[in-house]
């Protein structure tokens, strides 16, 4: 089994290394460039995205490096002596300023940006939009399924449909954006998360009887019993059966914690199961439900009325159905001072050239107004432009705002403290009560406003215009 | 950074441990199970799926087991001591049945059977389910785009929007399916993946001139140059300068290897650039094409006539778009030699009981005609029936046929050599043309019937009977 911690600085893709090589070779090594990370389209139809995977991505920055079997790999890729002697010393100097873990962020905003020499910031590119897309795409899809939830829980239940060692970020990325625990031991001791689990058929199947396997499961766990009740008939078997072993677990002074359900109409079965607990005096009994659920099918249960107090989601959530990736993307904006645009063949891929900034204005209420991108050495602006239609522009000056990028990495080393999952979900909480409602809802979201100033709209447009003078 | 190779006995749902804890306290920790690993339905609406992921599971499996740091953790869960003294020192014990990696399976077939321990059974559930859903769902995808492909080159490009650490397995997975080679380093390093590559944007844009960015790499790069020509204008600018620099290198006695469009359409732009490069005398150099790919897309290039010879293709490859996940469960089918059933809320989650083999039919050309479940303790069988509806049914006594399921593993000690993805692949190509083509188109695929024998379906309804009528 090989490992990242041990081989970071091959998790890259090859044309990294044949760019940084062609740097190295041409004299290029020293030349100070920007980078910045930005996505264009939010996942899920939605309105929003919840930025995360930024603490480590940090930690394995600060470790990125090439063993003496990476080089000896490298080699018999063609790579030339001289750059692979330099790989073998190579050590990341680079500085990163990013937005926060657990911010909402919006399309085409710079939310990452590195500074750094040009082999440095371009070999990470590959490991950078990995490490960001994913757990972002996650989160956001937490964020989006505690939406619906409001304070019911819900528990990421996700590693065995995960896509591979996918899961491991996955949980975490998870509890950043709302679910409260993950049944995933192996994250959950690497981030500080709650783990919770029940039982699966196996254990029921494994005796004779399900009241058998009940009552055992029972005694080992009496005051933590989650009965999966639907291996035979959850209505004629599971529930009653639960019910039986509930008011044996009275008669011993313990309380049960609750039955599952994991097949069939969730709405009607949580229904009846919950009258004929409550019919057995059962009330304090919990009714937990997973099988393919996503915000969706949830907000539908909680149209119908079904009586789920708690939730395990997997598949949909930790492989972020239906968008699958976050088209985030790395751009070269400055190289030696000199800003730099790339145009393409779609209008929407043009980049937004030179080193910026990115402000977000408050409305009187404190709620988000505008995002605004903005040179970095720009104070401020009073007025923000739509990047492709300068008419349509705002006055902004009388609006509070803040600066959204922070310095989190200098010469490699990490600025931030750490803080566990549940820590960031406590901040995007908190943001995500200034995100206006039209952000929020699933169908037809109203679109954020990102704004650029006149000096960023001047430079990009005199370049485009150099540019395509050129060509003709 | 932590990983996997360290933490393996986590890498799991935390209900496998506490009811592994509940089958160690109530005296069943000896009992000799049975579990299968099968899935319900094929991805992307197809008519098979690509079974990979074996070799890494294998690995796996070998070396689980859990440090003093993880009972450590452990304990802080609720675990009680002397079930933590046993993980202490657990091994993995167990035997493995597997069909080959690169098979084509169907659904609801017994592919992976495991017999051992109720605990260790129990205890991988997560893993097994983990890493074989998720290869075979790239490798189904990768040979989807094989298929529409034929004898092109195509690359893995995902890593970048891959679901973090799952870019790992994905690029393996891929080359299983059919790609021929992969950007990701990491896993060409790990898996002996011929490892491809050219430039990004960013190369051209730290340049003043794309034509000086063009003329720097040849140089390096002689005779492995794939120019990106869409930093700008495709046709105006990036093909001339790529033409130039080709001319530059014929000059020099090499030859650059093709240019990439990464924008724009395709199948106008590929047929435009091949004209531009004939006209200038350069038939050799090959147009790549990449951006948003997918089996459709491609598809409808190869109908419009795209000049491409060669393909990379990333996020949807890498994270199995539009599937997300495969649907893989792992069932205990018998206990202490006596079969198990599960029936469930919904009639397609109903188990298969007992240890079972799986048998393929081929008819007189050497194409798959059936295949056949049957209990391990018969020989063959004359007959297959349809499971739920036994009035269907087909006399199989004429046809050939071949066994599936291999022992793979065995007292934990792993019994096949390893093969890397391109060996596999092999495989999978000799398989893939004894499928009849009905099976291989993507819009409603022809549905490939799986039987079981007389004894596997009178079994299964006495147990489905007795159940029945306990319960009313």
């Amino acid at each position: 089994m090989n490992t990242l911690s041990e081989n970071t600085g091959l998790y890259t893709d090859f044309y990294e290394l044949t760019m940084a090589q062609g740097y190295f070779l041409c004299g290029k090594k020293n030349e100070q460039t920007v980078f910045d990370y930005y996505y264009r389209t939010n996942p899920y139809q939605g309105g929003y995205l919840v930025f995360a995977g930024l603490q480590d991505l940090l930690y394995i920055l600060k470790n990125f490096s090439f063993s003496k079997e990476n080089i000896d790999f490298l080699r018999k890729t063609g790579l030339k002596e001289e750059f692979l002697d330099y790989l073998l010393k190579f050590k990341f100097t680079a500085s990163v300023y990013s937005i926060k873990e657990g911010e909402i962020a919006f399309p085409n905003e710079p939310i990452v940006r590195v500074e750094g020499n040009i082999i440095e910031a371009q070999l990470i590119e590959t490991l950078l939009l990995n490490y960001l897309n994913f757990q972002s795409l996650i989160a956001t899809k937490a964020c989006r399924i505690r939406y619906v939830l409001g304070n019911k829980t819900f528990a990421d239940f996700g590693l065995r449909r995960a896509q591979g060692l996918g899961g491991i970020h996955a949980s975490r990325a998870a509890v950043i954006g709302g679910a409260n625990s993950t049944s995933n031991v192996y994250s959950a001791f690497n981030y500080q998360i709650p783990v919770t689990g029940t039982q699966a058929h196996a254990w029921i199947q494994s005796f004779d009887e399900e009241l058998e396997a009940f009552r055992k499961y029972a005694c080992i766990n009496p005051d933590s019993s989650v009965l999966l009740v639907d291996t035979y008939n959850t209505l004629k078997s599971g529930v009653p059966n639960a019910i039986i072993v509930a008011k044996e677990l009275e008669a011993q002074g313990s309380k049960m914690l609750g039955i599952r359900l994991d097949s069939g109409d969730l709405a009607y079965l949580s229904k009846r199961a919950r009258k004929m607990l409550n019919d057995a005096g059962l009330d304090y009994v919990q009714i937990f439900a997973s099988n393919q659920l996503n915000e969706y099918v949830i907000k539908s249960l909680n149209e119908q009325g079904a009586q789920i107090d708690g939730y395990g989601i997997g598949t949909e959530l930790v492989t972020g159905k239906d968008a699958g990736a976050l088209d985030g993307v790395y751009k070269l904006v400055d190289n030696n001072g000199i800003p730099r645009l790339k145009i393409s063949e779609n209008i929407e891929k043009i980049t937004m050239p030179g080193r910026k900034k990115l402000v977000r204005y408050f409305d009187a209420e404190g709620r988000f107004f505008r995002d605004g991108i903005l040179l970095e050495d720009e104070k401020t602006t009073d007025r923000l432009y739509h990047p492709f239609h300068a008419d349509k522009n705002t006055d902004i000056s009388k609006y509070t705002c803040e600066e959204l990028l922070h310095k989190v990495m200098e010469n490699g080393e990490i600025l931030i403290e750490d803080q566990n999952p549940a820590e960031i979900n406590a901040y995007l909480l908190k943001r995500f009560k200034q995100l206006p409602e039209g952000h929020k809802r699933f169908i037809s979201p109203h679109i954020y406003k990102v704004g650029i100033s006149a000096n960023l709209l001047k430079l990009r447009d005199q370049m485009l215009k150099n540019i395509r003078l050129k060509i003709k």
